[in-house]
């Protein structure tokens, strides 16, 4: 492996990503949050917001109609404000660490355990021999042993969970970093604001992808080390990575889904419905854990979602690189395409950030909605162009890829067409999404006419949109993988699973937006900012319904690409070369694994329904033995909902966990390859819908119910205001949404992904010893 | 075609089961009605109950808190109670009938038009050329012209149509005939209003059973006069029998489901959640629409449905046979197979019913419930003997099965396990579906505890309890299909499945007496019956539920099976023997299929959606405007509602109709093949998993609501009562449910079933000129 372009290009783009992503930190620092807090206000580590002896200008206290007049709250943002602000944001960073750290201890008796089966599974395939043996693909060659396979395998599966607890940590911090900067810079208006959270939305984006980049690098080079010019072995331990990344990010997802909604849910139904308390009332006892929610769940989790795709397409394509003309030429720029487009997605990302930031700034409301839409069209064209240039300069104009036991001839242009195909479905996913989710069109203002009759008539048309809501991204992905695996193969499909994730550190960034402003607000709310600075921080945060929908879009249609492409490199790993529908063993697998998303959903579902039982009591009891508590005068003790949440959902995310982990060991074991491959398949078919249906339902009820409140037409007017029984019904949807567009809805890309690639991962051991039963 | 045993047995049976019918028929005519109905009250052809001119004894007039004190009412059963429900089932009747006519208006323009494409297409593939033609399967013999298969194929289907709308009709004619006389028998006891409302659904379910059988066997008698021993063209043309039932199902189940969902949720909406007036209480002027929708909907629709899961299971399984060794043999009994099971199902099922009606007669409340299961055993149990005769002595010990360009080698025994499998799969499926949706065990109860928390979380759980209610179903199917798919390749899943319908009649007496009791109940309410019988006739009702929960995962379960055999059917009649999930073409129609089904739901939804807010805009109208309607001074104006419910319904029917008789066309035609059997499979995988949590969520929210309506035990009574929090939230998830359960759940039965006898019919075209685009 002598010294190739690839050695320059790749560390190059990784490090300007991360130095990009530390200048966007260093910007969102400079606005101070605590330096001017004045002294005795409020005990540290006790958060203790607006008690009676605090003094000064800020005399409001909790009380029923907050927010009706702007002149009695104005001085609400001065240095008491700043103080709270601080303060709060300090809760929530405490919280949010808290329960990442206990998480964490869980996640790693999980890794090791799992790193234990992985050396034991694949060990097994030549019994723990240390001795070399025939290559499967390169025919005639020696190849290193199975055993070290199974060492490299499962350093690689540790180095994937790592790097994908770094991201999600990393996230979070800078989005506990960012809320309360946020709301301050609100006070100096909308453009300011909307800058600090988007630069830390794009912190997180850029640290994220950079460092997935450059370990994957470094993982590689350094394996090279060992497996000189055995690159089958080399890329196929690497796919432990992908492994790694994606079993972290199912407990991050569904640990996550479960906690932010179990105090979501809690919080808005004694709040909301029966307290008739506004959102984020620091009255409501479960009203931090829900802003801690924010930043594990849809901050950590979907970061460590999307870092799983991330590494798993490109593991995908870079094993089926390896048992290609690729592999046989050793041709190491051409086998690191998959990095050098993520390279240059590093660059364009950096540019197109720039046109939200510098160049286009947001001046006025109005204007954040198109600014993060247009992030998404300027990163696809200016991406879709650097895509061009590196196939050109990186690929041969033609060579051969693995194609279920043949060569196929494929051309670079046609690699070409997969990038762009996988880019723009992507942007056709993103811009249904916003259509079906956004309450600037007539979907969600039908959704929000219905409940004129009522709650159960905004539910039918609820799910019935989130029904229709799959029509165009499921043929925008059924073309991609058509015109994509057409062209190329497996290698076509992941490699436009990677275009479709080469812009990732913009959708990151427009993604993390979201739960940041949704904070933002919320800290503005407990704080009590003014009128003023809430209507600002309402604004970002409603525009971040909509791009945390669309980011939601992209992920499971990234997901459902990458596991189509991790699914062929596992019948390939496996040696298998046709999966005939027309067979009971791959017949009846589909049907089961069609119903996996199903028992997957309902565990997760049932997780958030209980934990919120639990925390509307505690609320409840709060509410009813505290002192004081309604009128404002009592502080609640947001510590016990705090454990309400960390409890459920770590306790609730084994069994979810355990179903995905597995259901691929235990099918493919007992029941061998086909059945599994079917199982896979099924999945796949079955699931990505519920998955698009379930998010968009969900952000759809969410923004029906903002239309209603903003009530910024005649139509929104007749509907409301808050406390009308129509808003009580668009209350109650966006209620059940919460589990379905944060919880089961986005967890279960995870579920689709991670059994393809735990099944790649183990095929050399289904395809040596499976099909206990079956065979 | 000889004279065999079959030409015996067959017809024998046939009629048999059409006299029992009819016996059953008189048996319940019995009871009289109208009789002595005293001059004057009331004014014939326009329904007018508890006017107040109406004198006599029954002096209650409407008003709020009805049937709380027995005394008041208890005189309400006599003469003038008599003759009120008399005239509430000349109403049910008479928009029963009107709706039903309507519809068949347009189900004749549609026939006529889809019978002539049908010719057309099949005609086109030799050109309407009137010349012999070599055999596909059986080398070296002609065959008739592809021109004959065009002709024959068209008759059958208009046959299959014809018979399908028969067999809605008359089960909706037994039903509006048996409602009032269930009620009047709630008099006499629990025990005969039960036997009354059972033998009624023993009309329905042998008349169906019976007909089907018949018409088909002397179909093919007919056909064969044309045909002789030229039996592929025979059986080819024979499935446009299946085509045509399964095409009046759709209309029947998709036009039914709105026009019943529509009342039913507009009636809910104002008179139990706005008004708080009792189900089905005569002052809400969509009460009579909503009783006609039971009839249309649940009786008429679910019957055409069942009638062509039957029709098209019978011709899967003849089909294979004839180019199997029975063809090749020209042995017809072993032929006759599919259809001497059925004899031999309608044999068991009378044998069954005579459990239920005279060997065990229901005498209390408690028994109901378990009667019903009974029948189900006892059925399973006895078609297991049955079908272990009928196969060892219609069947050769060895013989051959056409297994996608093969001749698979199997026994006799083998294809028996198939049939038990399927039957044992169906008892399977219908005791899952009763643990899930009845409000005797925990998941139903855990659903009403959580409306504690309001509708929200009532919804969360129920939908969390219908993905659950998939898991084992869809175990039951997957490895049913195993079994039989293993055992005797697409025959032995073709007779899976006709085992699982050979106890049909069974199963539809079971599930028609659901919606006759649910209209039962309301007749005793609008005539003002006495506490007592209401009590009785609810009683009747909640065991109706949990019975039509059962009946539509038989639907499913069964519809999976016909499926997939009319989908092998359809790859061998297309000359196709492999289907590989690897390829493009294939996996991108998986995707596209499993979208279907989301589509499809999202139209019927919307539909029933949009009809309901007609509808209660029109309930709110009369409510505010004709003066003393509330107090009971006043008669609705039912009509109007009828009127909405029947243009919503025929008007909402066409484009989900569209969608599912033109994707296979539109697919097959310019995609070819292999992607229409990706879409049929993906539409498979993914629809039954979203059919039955769908019925079954519907199926428990409903059922919650009763378990807190009769407050039976200590947990129901710290709910309820009616009227209170948890009772209003258990109502709003009763209300999503509707549409759920009884409009786009089970029409998803069609869509998977419809669209594969569709390719199968068509399948000559596709395979001579399909693919345009990417062949």
């Amino acid at each position: 492996m002598g010294f190739s372009v690839a050695d320059a290009v790749i560390p190059a783009c990784a490090v300007v990503g991360i130095a990009f992503a530390l200048w966007q930190w260093f910007l969102v620092a400079k606005v101070k949050v605590s330096a001017y807090a004045p002294a005795g206000n409020g005990v540290h580590g006790r958060p203790v917001f607006r008690t009676e002896d605090e003094g000064g200008e800020d005399t409001r206290i909790g009380g029923g109609g907050g927010g009706e007049s702007d002149d009695e709250e104005d001085g609400g943002d001065g240095p008491a404000a700043v103080a709270r602000c601080a303060e709060i944001q300090n809760a929530i960073s405490v919280g949010a660490n808290s329960f990442l750290f206990t998480q964490y201890k869980y996640l790693a008796a999980f890794t090791v355990i799992f790193a234990v089966v992985i050396f034991l599974f694949l060990g097994s395939v030549h019994r723990f021999s240390t001795a070399s043996q025939p290559c499967q693909y390169t025919k005639g060659k020696t190849c290193k042993p199975a055993l070290a396979n199974a060492v490299f395998t499962t350093m690689a599966f540790l180095l994937g969970a790592v790097t994908s607890v770094v991201s999600g940590f990393l996230g979070m911090r800078i989005a506990t970093f960012a809320n309360a900067r946020t709301t301050l810079e609100a006070r100096r208006g909308i453009g300011a604001a909307f800058a600090t959270a988007f630069r830390s939305g794009a912190v997180m984006g850029f640290l994220l992808s950079s460092l997935g980049l450059l370990v994957l690098y470094v993982a590689i080079k350094l394996f090279g080390l060992y497996y000189h010019d055995d690159w089958e072995g080399l890329y196929e331990s690497i796919t432990g990575y992908g492994l790694g990344g994606s079993s972290m990010a199912l407990f991050g997802r569904v640990g996550g889904g479960i906690y932010t909604k179990a105090a979501d849910v809690g919080a808005d139904l004694v709040g909301k419905v029966e307290r008739n308390i506004p959102e984020d009332d620091p009255r409501n006892p479960a009203v931090i854990a829900d802003n801690v929610g924010d930043n594990v769940g849809d901050i950590a989790g979907m970061g460590s979602d999307l870092f799983g795709s991330y590494a798993e397409s490109t593991c995908a394509a870079l094993f089926v690189a390896s048992i290609s003309s690729f592999g046989a030429d050793h041709d190491f720029a051409a086998v690191c395409y998959p990095l050098l487009i993520s390279s240059a997605g590093l660059v364009v990302c950096l540019v197109t950030t720039l046109f939200a930031t510098d160049f286009f700034k947001v001046k006025t409301v109005r204007g954040v909605a198109p600014a993060l839409k247009l992030q998404l069209i300027i990163s696809t064209a200016l991406m879709t162009v650097a895509a061009l240039v590196v196939t050109f300069a990186a690929l041969p104009a033609k060579f051969t890829m693995f194609d279920f036991g043949e060569q196929k001839q494929v051309k670079n242009w046609h690699v070409f067409f997969c990038v762009a195909i996988g880019l723009w479905a992507g942007l056709a996913i993103g811009f249904t999404t916003e259509y079906f989710t956004s309450n600037a069109y007539s979907p969600v203002r039908d959704v929000a006419d219905s409940c004129r009759t009522g709650a159960a008539t905004n539910v039918i048309f609820g799910l019935a949109l989130g029904y229709k809501s799959v029509i165009v991204p499921l043929l925008a992905i059924a073309l991609s993988i058509y015109v994509s695996f057409t062209l190329a193969s497996i290698y076509g499909i992941a490699i436009a699973a990677l275009g479709m994730l080469s812009t990732v550190a913009t959708g990151l960034a427009i993604d993390a937006y979201g739960p940041i402003s949704d904070n933002a607000g919320g800290i503005a709310e407990m704080a009590g900012m003014s009128r003023r600075i809430r209507q600002r921080t309402d604004a970002l945060d409603a525009a971040g319904n909509t791009t945390a929908a669309i980011g939601k879009g992209f992920a499971i249609g990234s997901a459902a690409l990458v596991s189509l492409a991790l699914f062929g490199a596992f019948v390939s790993r496996a040696g298998v070369t046709v999966i005939n529908v027309l067979s009971p063993k791959v017949f009846a697998g589909m049907l089961a694994g069609g119903m996996l998303p199903y028992w997957f959903s309902a565990m997760t579902m049932k997780s958030v329904g209980s934990a919120a039982l639990k925390m509307v009591e505690e609320v409840r009891r709060q509410f009813s033995t505290i002192p004081g508590l309604m009128e404002g005068r009592a502080t609640p003790d947001y510590a016990s909902c705090v454990r309400i949440s960390t409890d459920a959902s770590l306790r609730e995310m084994m069994p979810p966990g355990a179903l995905v982990l597995l259901a691929p060991l235990v099918v493919g074991t007992f029941f061998g390859v086909h059945t599994l491959a079917g199982l896979l398949a099924g999945a796949l078919v079955s699931g990505v819908q519920v998955a698009i249906s379930a998010s968009n339902s969900g952000g759809a009820w969410d923004n029906a119910k903002k239309y209603i409140e903003a009530g910024a037409s005649e139509h929104a007017k007749s509907l409301g205001p808050k406390g009308s029984e129509a808003h009580m019904a668009a209350v109650i949807g966006d209620t059940i949404g919460d589990p379905l567009k944060d919880t089961s809805g986005p967890s279960l890309n995870i579920l689709i992904k991670l059994m393809a690639v735990e099944s790649l991962v183990f095929a050399p051991f289904f395809a040596a010893h499976g099909g206990l039963i079956v065979n």
